[in-house]
């Protein structure tokens, strides 16, 4: 365990919402001390990390005493602002490295990498501006989607053209940021890889979850997904080819769409990810710990699966089943300890458990 | 869930070692927060709770404070000062309650308790002083074992008499404390039994696991233990009973020697007991979910064990053994962030995992 941070050292994690909540459990299971960055009051990873700064991104004091308490620095989302990275990492090592997080912040980019490594993506154009869209639509055509390069999640930042005189209505809904017209994939459904790569290189992947979304945001991912076995072996190894590309540190989801013409890598996230929230009961180790040993430079853990789980996301007002989902003995609920229940806010998954029809461990 | 606290209450937590941070990462999970009351600076369960409190149990102020941001109490250890909770049980409710902690704070009264109930204990006899320990070896005899009625753990306030001129030495490792004699009981292994009792009451118990000790020292915990049938029925019979005799909620840990002549109860905790983290890797709810459904009204969760476990404390430079056991794939590791790897001091526990033999879920 060369550069390994001994148990008792302290993790930094830029962003105070579930999943820091969850790296940041996962962290003191190993004996870890975490402290949280997060512009917000009262996040949900304040009540569970050991320390917890509330300040922007823009706060170089507060970024420049968050680093003098932490040995590695972390994130729960990509979009952390260039400039707190720039200051953060000539003072403590960032992982997963910005590398990662300069191809997935931006929807051009990511898409030029992993077409560079060989791999299948949806059709894609830049859309610089009004002049971009139209030469974009000749070479995609309509129906297709057009997505702001940087800072979408959840269905955010996106507009459908399913026919040209769309465009000019898709254009102004990108605020003027720039975009990516992106062509229409027909696919059968979407998988995801929860993968992780430790400091030293060896690489290990969860088993493939199959995602359903609703509203554009995730509503259920099951293990086992449906993918026959040299579609599994497709998704572990295209997986593994994009985190050994960037020599990545850490827990990445690759989510992709399954087709006759092979998969096609739709999106990659370089953190945890909702869609691996299943291994937290179907596994030994699971993606929250894993991601703690690799950037903290412990070995890989046992990440193979034990169970059949279906992950449903408890979504605004799902949160009045939880009194009916606690009852239910198949179910393990995830509340993340957030006061408000707005509509599409994130309040906790449920993972429904079943012993494993194909135990492989 | 009549009575039942809604996720987003604060739990108080009496004590801040291991068992007080592995609950508050359990509560944290169904999105309650903690508060945890702790005399030490420093410790372990500081790391993952909400809020610390740090001061003696003599402290009033402190005592009514933490009250004052807390919804219901519970506790980690059963030797909290009888006046700090005749304080606090005005403010909120303690859950196990006072019954539990009466019975189990004095090994006299716990005995007796016990055989009231009709349940099997070693023979033992009330020492007060020096006249009543001759008198107590006179009914009991040689081989025994003299211990303190209060305040004894890992073995501590125990001497054993071998023969009896060993007793003016064994009285005087009393220290003067009130003491009794127990005889010494011939038993093939100890297993324990971690029994939950809910609001409702409502009684769930885990498969009992079987113990090994080390100088006094809880140092693996197997299961399943070695028990026929009709030995693992009565274990959960006697514990159900114990719980529902003292009306109590929460987890409760029942140490059994296992003889002949049926089962002889060692010793009740009314806490979540280190026997018990093998629960943590054999079932969809462990131990400390366990205790935090049962104390804040929520159903008790599904306590089956999906797979077969061997829990093996990590003591002191045992630690030394971590970077190799965290390679394993079969070991899930557990570390509690103490700082100082004290000879005889807990600082983690292993899980090894194996697919159960005989799936019960």
């Amino acid at each position: 365990m060369t550069d390994a941070l001994p148990t008792g050292a302290t993790i930094g994690i830029l962003g105070g919402g579930q999943l820091g909540r969850m790296l940041s459990v996962a962290a003191s299971r190993l004996g870890f001390r975490t402290h949280v960055f997060e512009p917000s009051t009262n996040p949900p990873a304040s009540h569970v990390a050991d320390q917890i700064t509330c300040a922007t991104y823009e706060d170089a004091d507060a970024l420049r005493a968050f680093a003098g308490t932490v040995d590695v620095i972390t994130y729960e989302f990509e979009n952390i602002p260039t400039s707190a990275l720039d200051l953060l990492e000539d003072l403590k090592p960032i992982r997963p490295g910005r590398e990662a997080l300069r191809v997935s912040q931006d929807r051009l980019t990511e898409k030029t990498f992993l077409q560079d490594l060989g791999l299948q993506t949806a059709p894609f154009a830049d859309v610089p501006d009004a002049a971009g869209l139209e030469q974009a639509l000749q070479d995609i055509s309509a129906p297709s989607i057009l997505k702001t390069r940087r800072f979408g999640y959840d269905g955010k930042g996106q507009a459908r053209i399913m026919q040209e005189s769309d465009a000019p209505a898709a254009l102004s809904d990108m605020e003027g940021a720039p975009a990516i017209l992106e062509g229409f994939v027909s696919f059968s459904h979407e998988v995801s890889v929860i993968a992780a790569r430790g400091l030293s290189g060896e690489v290990s992947c969860f088993d493939p979850g199959e995602n359903v979304h609703r509203d554009g945001i995730l509503h259920t991912t099951t293990v086992p997904a449906r993918l026959n076995q040299s579609q599994r072996m497709d998704a572990v190894l295209l997986a593994s080819k994009i985190l050994n590309a960037l020599e990545y540190v850490g827990v990445m989801g690759v989510e992709l769409f399954v087709t006759p013409q092979g998969l096609i890598v739709n999106e990659i996230a370089p953190r945890v990810h909702n869609s691996g929230h299943w291994t937290q009961n179907g596994c030994t180790v699971d993606q929250f710990e894993q991601h703690i040993r690799a950037i903290v430079g412990w070995p890989l853990g046992n990440g193979q699966r034990h169970a059949d789980v279906i992950m449903e996301n408890l979504i605004g007002d799902d949160m009045d089943r939880v009194p009916a989902l606690v009852k239910q003995a198949d179910c393990a609920v995830h509340l993340y300890g957030k006061s408000e229940a707005k509509p599409g806010r994130k309040m906790g998954h449920v993972n429904r458990i079943q012993p494993s029809k194909r135990p492989n461990r």
